[in-house]
Order: C-alpha cells, then sequence, then structure tokens
C-alpha cells in the first residue's frame, strides 16, 4: 500500500487520476492540490466523487506532501513543473511521475523554442526517464523520475516503433495526420474550445508548429539511430475523448516485405506488451474501442511501396493518466494492469 | 432600399443579422460595431463571410451610425442598450429594434432585480412595443422602437396565447419545461460552456430564477387580463440551436373542449400567421424542423383534465434575428417574410 | 465466486454487463449467448473487450447455460423473456436477473396492451420481486426472480418516494419531464436513431404513451395506497448516455414543509443508501455527473405550493445493467457495491 | 424561369435541392419523385418545408417528368441513374443534372469494379460532362447531361488543380487524408450509422478502397496528362455535414517555389471563381465556415520540400445539391451564384 498526492488535481488528468486511483487497491490517495482560490472539497469540485472521496483540495504545501506521499503525480500545466520537481526529489526518497512536457525534451533548446521558457532544472532533467513502458520499462523499473509521455506521441511513437525499429521504413517519409478530441487540451476557458466553436466543426490547427511534433522526433531518432524529421498535423475532433492517427510511410527500398508479414511482424513486436493490440489484417482502430481503457490499437495497411498504420489511444489514459499509473505500477513491482481494468 | 448598422454585430445575434440581411433584397448592411478592441474586418471575424461582405467593424460610432442608418439593430448585451438607445433615437426619425432585454419589461422593479442594474430610460421603455407580431403587428407598424423577446418567451408565449386568450387554462397551473441549445445564452467565453462541459451533458439552470420568467409573466398576464406566475425551468442541451418547451397546464374548469376542437382552435388562432406553424392531431415539433428557419411549431395533445402543449423554434432566427427581421419588415411594410426563406 | 451467463449479449445492457463484471471479484462470466446469424468471439462483437474476455457468443442453449451458471441475467428485448424464464427457473435451483419489461407489470392486461402480447408466464410473474433495491432490499435478498426495473422508472420512482411516502404530494398533479439519450432505446438498427437524425435535435416521443408510464403509477401507487396517475412524457437527448427528469408535484394541503426541511427529509430517507445522492440545497443533478456510476442524484426544489424534483442516472448502470448487477450482489450477499466502484 | 423535377426526393442530397431551389428566382419545381411506398406530400416527409412547398411525392413517373420538366436533377442511389438518363434524354430536349457516380468514370472497368454493376449507358457516358465548373465550364454551357462529381473528389481536385497544372508536384506523391460527416453516406438505415456507433467516435474505413479514389485519379491524370494513382483514406466524423481534406505533396524536383508564393500562386488561378476562397498565408479552412455555403475554402502551407494542403467544402452543398444547382445556372447562363447566397 503507497501514499500517493496529486498536484494539479483540478485538471481533466488529475480528475482522471483520482478516478483511476480510487479503484487501484494498493494505493491510498493522501493529498489533492492545484492552483485554487481556496480550499475546497474535492466532490464539491467533482460531484461525481461524491461519497467516493472526500478530501479537501488547497493550494500545493510541498512540505505536506513531501512528509504524507511515497509517490506524487504531477498533472500540472508546462513549465509548472519544473518549480516543483527539484524539491520534491531533493531528499531522495520520494518519486515522481510528471504528466508534463518538462522532462521530456532531451534537447533544451528545443524545449524552449516550443515552450516559451528555460528549461530551468537540467540536474533533473538528465535523470528523467522517457515514461513509455513499451520502450523504456526496465528504466522506470529504477528512477525515481518519470516523463509521462505526451498523448499524441504516444499513439505516434507505438504505431511506428515496430517499423522503425525494424528498418522498415524510408526515415524521411514520416507523415502523420493526427485528431484528438477536446480533453487534448487540458481544462482551459478559451474561446475556441466553446461548445458552439467546436460542435459540428473539424480543423487542423498548428499546422506543422505542434510542440509534440519534436517529441516524436526525438523517440524515433532514438530508435532509429538517425535524425528524422517527421510532418505532423493536428486536428480537433469535435468529441470529448479520444486520438486517432494515421500515419503515411514509405517502405525502406531495402525492406521486402508482404502484406501479411507486416501484420505479424507488429504482433510479434507486442506480444508481451498488456496494452498494445495489433488489430488482424484488413482491421482498423477506432477511438471508441479504446476509450475509457488503457490500450493503444493499431492497424496497419501493406500499399506496395507504402504502409498506412493507424493508432488509437484515449488522451486520457494512454496518452496520460493511464500511463501514468502504469508506470506507477512498473516502478513499484504491482501488476502492470492493476487499477486499469 | 433601407440602410441598417448593427450594432454588437460580433456576437451570435449579429452574425445571424448579417446572414440575414446579406439576403435581403431591399436591406443595405452600412454599419457594423461591436466592443471590439481594434478594428477588423468583418470577415476576418467570421471567415464565413468572406467575399460576401468586406464592411470593417469597429467600436461604435453613434454621429457615424446615425449618420448612415435608417434602422438600427442593436445586439448587445442586457443593460447596454439603455446607454444608446436615447441617443439613437434622440432626432426623432431613426428606428431601432432592440435584441436586450432593455425594454421589455414594464415593471422597472422587476427588471432591476433580474439584470442587477438600474432601467435608466423610462421614457423609451414606455414607447418601446413587444416585438412579437402575433400580438402586437399593429403597434409595431407604428413604433420607433421594438423590445424584440427573448428566445424562451417567445416560443412560450405563442404556445399558450390560443389557450389563455380563449380562456382554456387555469391560469394557475401553467409549468413550462423549456430546454436550449448553447447559443442562447450568448457568443461569452465562461468555464461553463466549454466543448467539454456541456458535450453528452445535460441539466437544468437558473431552477425557478431566470429571468425570462417574468417576461413571459407579463405577457401572459396582459392577454388574461390576471396575474399569472408561471413555472418555468430551462435545461442546457448539448447542440448548438434551437428551443423546445414541453408545457403543462390544466384546463380551466369552464372548459369544455375535446381533443380535435384543440388542435382546430389552434389552427385557427394562428391561420393567417406566416411563422407559426399548428401541428396536426398527434405529431409534434422537433427541433431539426425549425433550425435555419423562421417558424414556431406548436403541437397540443388534449389528456382529459390536462392540456400538453409542446412548441419549437430557433432561438437564433424566431427567438432573435428572425424575429428582429420579421419586426423590420412589419415596421416598413414589406412582405413580413421577406428575406427570411 | 459464482458462475453466471447472460442471454442477450448483444446489446447495450449486455455489453455493458460483460464490461461490468469483468471487474467484479466475485464473478465469472462462463457464458454469453444471443440471437446472432453464428457463433463469434465476443471481442470480434466488441473489439474493445479484446484482451480482456475470449468466451465465443452463440445462440442459447438452454441445457449449458444450466449446467454451468448458477445466475443468469437477461438482456433481451422485451416479451422474450418470457419463454426462457420458466425453463431456466424450473430446476429451482438458479437465479435469474431479467433486464426486460415482461416480469415488472403485475397487471397483465397493462402488460398486454403496451407490449402488445400476452403475458404467459403468471406463475412467475406472481413470484417476481421489482429490483428497486431501495423499495424492495429484503425481498430481493430471498427471490429467485428479480424483475430489473426500467430506466425511467428508477429515476422517477427514486426521485418520488420520499415525497409520496411521507404524504407531501397532492397524488393527482405528478408531471414528469423526461429526457433521455439514444441508449435508451436498445441497440436497434432504425430510421429514428440514425445519427443524421438525432443529432442536433431534440423532441418528445410517445407523449402520454410510453410503456414507462404505467410502471412508474405501479409503484407509486403501491407506495401510497391510492391509485395514481402520472403525466409522462418522454424525449430524446443528442447523447448516448444518461437520464435526467424534471419532476413538478404539487404539495399535499396538508403538508407544510419550509424549504430546508425538504432537503433534508429526502437526505434523511436515503441516508444508508449507498448509490442514491441527494444533493444540497439550491444546488441540482446533471448527466455528467452519474454517467459511468451506478448513483442516481436528486436535488429539490421547494416553491411554495409546488415542489421541483430532479433526478438523474446513467440509463445503462442504474438504469438497467448496474443495478442489474447491485441487485445481484443483494441476491448473494456481496458488498452491494461491489464491481460498482 | 424554368421548371424543374427532382427524381430521389427523399434523401439528403434531394431534400437540400428542394430548400435551395425555393430559394432560387428562376425556377419552379414540378415534379418531385422518389422510391417510395405510398405518394406522401413532401411536407409529410420533411415537416420543415411544411407552408413551403405542398408538392407530393410519388413514384417516377417518366412520362409526367419529361412532359413537366425542362431540367431533372438525379438524386439517386449509384447504379440507378443509369436506367432512366436514357429515357429522359431521348427527346432531345431535357437537361440532366445526375448527382450519382454512373456518369463520372470514363473507365467502365473501374466503374464496374467499384460500383459492382456493369455500365449500361455508354451512348450518354461518353457525352456527359464532368460537373466541376472551375474546370469545365465551357464545356458544361454547352451539354445536355452533367455528371455532379462526387463529394470528397470535389474537396480533393479543387485543392490539387492549381498545383497539379502548374507542375509543382511530385505526382507520385499525392497522399488524400480525408474526413466527412455523416450525412455524406446518404440517408440509408444502416447499424454503421446509429447514433450511438458515430457519436463520440472517429475512425477510417474502406482504407484505400473507397470509390472516389479513382474519380481524384481520372481527373487529377487530365490535367497532368500522366497517370496518377494516389493514397486515399477517408474517416468518418461525429456530425453532420461538412468535408475537410488534408492532402501532402512532395514538391518536383524542378519546382523552386517559395511559401509566398505558393499562395498567391493559388489566389491567380482561382481569382475568378465566385466559390473557391484561397485562405491567407498562415491561415487554414475549417468545416464550420463553409457548412450551409456553396465555397470551398483551401490553405496551403509551403513545407520546404513537402507542401501541406487543406480544403473544406460542405459535403451536400459544393459536395452534391449546391455544386448540382452551380451547373444548372451554368447551363442556362444565370448568375452563376443565383440562389446560393
Amino acid at each position: 500500500m503507497i501514499n500517493v498526492g496529486i498536484v494539479g488535481a483540478t485538471g481533466y488528468a488529475g480528475e482522471e487520476l483520482i478516478d483511476i486511483l480510487l479503484r487501484h487497491p494498493n494505493v491510498r490517495i493522501v493529498n489533492l492540490s492545484a492552483k485554487i482560490d481556496k480550499p475546497l472539497s474535492i466532490s464539491e469540485i467533482f460531484p461525481r466523487f461524491k461519497e467516493k472521496i472526500s478530501l479537501v483540495c488547497s493550494e500545493p504545501d510541498l512540505k505536506e506532501i513531501i512528509s504524507k506521499c511515497d509517490l506524487v503525480f504531477l498533472a500540472l500545466p508546462h513549465t509548472a513543473s519544473m518549480d516543483i520537481v527539484p524539491k520534491l526529489l531533493a531528499g531522495g526518497k520520494k518519486k515522481v511521475i510528471d504528466l508534463s512536457a518538462d522532462y521530456r525534451l532531451r534537447d533544451t533548446k528545443i524545449y524552449e523554442f516550443f515552450y516559451k521558457t528555460k528549461q530551468k532544472d537540467k540536474t533533473n532533467l538528465e535523470r528523467a526517464v522517457y515514461g513509455l513502458p513499451e520502450l523504456y520499462r526496465e528504466k522506470i523499473k529504477k528512477t525515481y523520475l518519470v516523463a509521462n509521455p505526451g498523448c499524441y506521441p504516444t499513439a505516434a511513437i507505438l504505431a511506428l516503433a515496430p517499423a522503425v525499429s525494424l528498418d522498415l521504413v524510408d526515415l524521411s517519409s514520416i507523415i502523420i495526420d493526427a485528431k484528438s478530441g477536446v480533453t487534448g487540451a487540458g481544462r482551459k476557458i478559451d474561446a475556441g474550445f466553446q461548445f458552439s466553436e467546436v460542435n459540428e466543426d473539424f480543423k487542423a490547427y498548428k499546422v506543422g508548429l505542434h510542440q509534440h511534433g519534436p517529441e516524436i522526433d526525438q523517440e524515433l531518432s532514438n530508435l532509429s539511430g538517425e535524425k528524422i524529421n517527421i510532418t505532423f498535423v493536428p486536428h480537433l475532433l469535435p468529441l470529448s475523448r479520444g486520438i486517432l492517427e494515421t500515419i503515411y510511410v514509405k517502405k525502406a527500398p531495402s525492406s521486402k516485405l508482404q502484406a501479411p508479414s507486416l501484420v505479424s511482424l507488429y504482433k510479434k513486436f507486442y506480444k508481451k506488451e498488456p496494452f498494445v493490440r495489433v488489430k488482424d489484417e484488413g482491421s482498423f482502430p477506432r477511438i471508441k474501442d479504446v476509450v475509457g481503457t488503457n490500450f493503444c490499437d493499431i492497424g496497419i495497411k501493406d500499399c506496395g511501396s507504402n504502409i498506412i498504420i493507424i493508432s488509437a489511444i484515449d488522451n486520457l489514459l494512454k496518452g496520460a493518466s493511464g500511463q501514468a499509473v502504469q508506470n506507477m505500477n512498473i516502478m513499484y513491482g504491482f501488476p502492470e494492469n492493476m487499477g486499469l481494468i
């Protein structure tokens, strides 16, 4: 039984963490905090939690968090985690899973370009492990600081990891056409996310400029050993939860794959993974099948010289809080799917 | 050919007015203004209007508005019209159709209670005509100032006017269960109207406290000659446009109506109205049938001692801008449906 | 550990039962069946269950069901359960929870009028217990056949039970304005439930003619000891899950309640109930707060001579499969919320 | 003033044609027909048209259609038009605009592969003009038979025509990631288009197999003079109307374009087109801006070696009935935007 705290408990990722952890048999939520005008019972903020949890949510009190919690989830806006992580890790005893982008990007210049702020904590940046279990499970087991991946990158990297690892693709040809539900943007009050703006609409945004592009580049480059620059266009779907990405790549000239073998290579690659499901030949993912689950579904079509790969996740689960709990389970040696079914 | 201006052109009602008036053969839009940081082409604000209209929208310049416009539509937030109307009407030559609540409520105490501000323009309040053509067409023809009705009141009053006028109902028994799409709240940036809050949700709000309650009371009391207090509960629908109201009344003890005669009495009452459609026996309105139109559809069921009346309108058309144009057509002697088909 | 089967596993209620029971620590799903062309893995029918359950769903084989299952959930279309229940109960050892209407209505004439078929199993009808735990928990503990309540009736009866039991209301005045998401109609292929028909629409249906009206009448009459005829108008919401009902009643002449006491009477009435949450004064339910939960939320407003009561449930959980599992928990002496959090 | 008939008046395209033509000053609708059990007033089928049009819709009576109509719109399911067109054109006096795919594909083998039926009317296939005014206006002026383009092809061809015509792209590299609202599939009753299936979901379908792929291939090949095979993946959006396509191409090796010049080349290419709007640099289309209009909005981003082109249309207007009326206007020498604003 471990004691956990959530900093940033009032956002979507925080809300989802509470929801998961209330069902986790080895976890006790002992502290909830957020940027908040005055302390409020969490069930006043989220009436759905009434009669399930009665903690009060207040401004983060680091001393109390450190004294009470074994592990802390940070579900804060980007650039806010850097101020807290060094303090939480100072004693060397706490574990932190940071859901922001602050410890994801190795190249601080890229971080600073996309997030418009200095990376102020290079010490911990070097120690942080990119929390994608399918690639870094062994490192996650041993780390004190997990940089939980972004939602788009999770779906993109899982879709491309087998093809890139196995040298199947022309690395210069990767195009990711990504579509996300509205919670992907976090709980912010914004003219662009008003119901009447999003409902019955669909559009691309940050075309070629989205901060998740370089995160995907970094991880695919790591996998391939070569510098990769993908083309990445995110779009906003008129629905609450879910991401689907349609990915187009050219086959590597050397590759001599046939259709059946591509699906089977993917199935083999992810055989032992509890949260990746590779679809059978001719079958493709849809958002409905993954919403409310921690699964990433992947479908592949071999089109001769091209490959089409489609992946889908729940942006708040495998794309954020579900993956964070999966990482916690790995860090503590719990069954990896505990609390996640 | 008349020249019109729209003050408050950037809200939903303003946008809808532009859309209608661009198709109106007897109208030229000559001035667009709104509370706005800097002047912007209206097609930058609403890209859907690109290549249809090229006016610039800036802060209202009353001098220019008065010099250029024959008629001015005010599509401003409540309490803002009172500052402008006296100036616009000062010369005695301009006509004004005010879409706010400022000139609707005869009883200034009620206005002040619900809108939290003084009614500052009692002179014009007395001259204003409540712009529901089905009840006040003759007065609208002659007035300089139309107080365009609220969206909920339009659907409620049209649904109840025949029954109340013909003494069919127990006036103390009127219950209005009203449901509106999100544009009913206007284009405001608000936590409660974010997509993820409204999508897949439904709820009542301002239970028994909505400002449209007394507006309905006032008009039904006028019709019946007695003081009426309705029970009014509005709800928020997860859709962009449309209002549907389900209304429950007891029959007046004196009433001896049979089912067929109730529908036929309604049909007779509205026989000459171009924008009220009474459904046949056993058939009821739905929002889909009225969205994009200026119609109010009404269905009636006689349940013995009770009557159920259901009415539906497009809140931005018959509930706001469409009705405003209908009023303009009446004021100028144009065919009443001009621009509205 | 008990072995359960689900007959009608391919509908919404069946799907939801699978989802809940997969998380229930004391249950093993051993048989899935439905009207189906050929046997199919349940994870082919519902890809979301892939890697969670691998049973095959085929036409119901009663022999096998009887030999394998301790308890059987029937999630069949209305009128189909009557053919199966007598066979399942014949041996006297099986327990059945029937989610259809077949064993809910005591008065077979009413059943036959609304469901257009004979009630063919009067023997079991007499033994069946109406599975609303808040009213019939003691009987549910002892029965072999639970008639699981309808979705609208669950929300309506829970909203009215305290007021009716405590003699607070004029029993002739009850008006229920009910709104349901689309899954309430079951998974049927129907022109009226096509996306483009329902999306951006809202309408009343079966006005005064819905089959859940007499079910509510029956239970409220039981509670009050008097014959009650409610006014019931259901509406179709453009969302997938959830019911909200706005209920209007007159106070009984004898009643001398004040606002604060009404809420507190409700809170007291439901104090020990694990799945009813009475909102504080001035606060009302919304669908979002109950979707995905087995809760019924209730809000009350005292309006002098009238009372407004609003209740909300997830139609597939407290309105169907969640309540069915709650009933199962009661029948077996499991903690009542097991598998339901 | 011309007299027109609509065959297939009960589908989405037929409904939309009625809606447009009711506002068209030079058109009288004189005949409505469809596959229908018994003759019904069109306002019973579509209550939104009540008090706007009172024609009866019955099974098509070709004799009557020929005697009454100058022009006939065929809004039938694919493969049904071929039976009617030869008869309608037999006299040599009628004009026909066919909204199906029957006369679009020059290569009958491709037609027969994708539509699973013989092309039975090769005579008229040769005379038919592909009704994309931006490419074939002069031919449309003179023809008696317009094959109105598909919705996906309209958005794709308009997006690519300038780049292909001006030799800017590597023709082997064209990838079209297309997303459509649900009305794109026509008004059919289908399990896959039930509200609860589509709502809150998003998925690709017919991956690499959609019948609009070869239609786009044909027209781009015509434009370039070379055989083009695009990669085309359509997706289903949870909204009623609108298409957005995100298109990825490599620049032709010879091309030396700079960012500003690409947008300006597009603006120049479409300068005189009444229904194509090229967005300014850095600005991209969204579905909301084109729904309810006949416009195709196009945005372009120059990414060095790649180009991203995004286009949006209302699938029922520029993608079907709006374009059909635009074609009619051209055929009769009416102003091209008559009835379409």
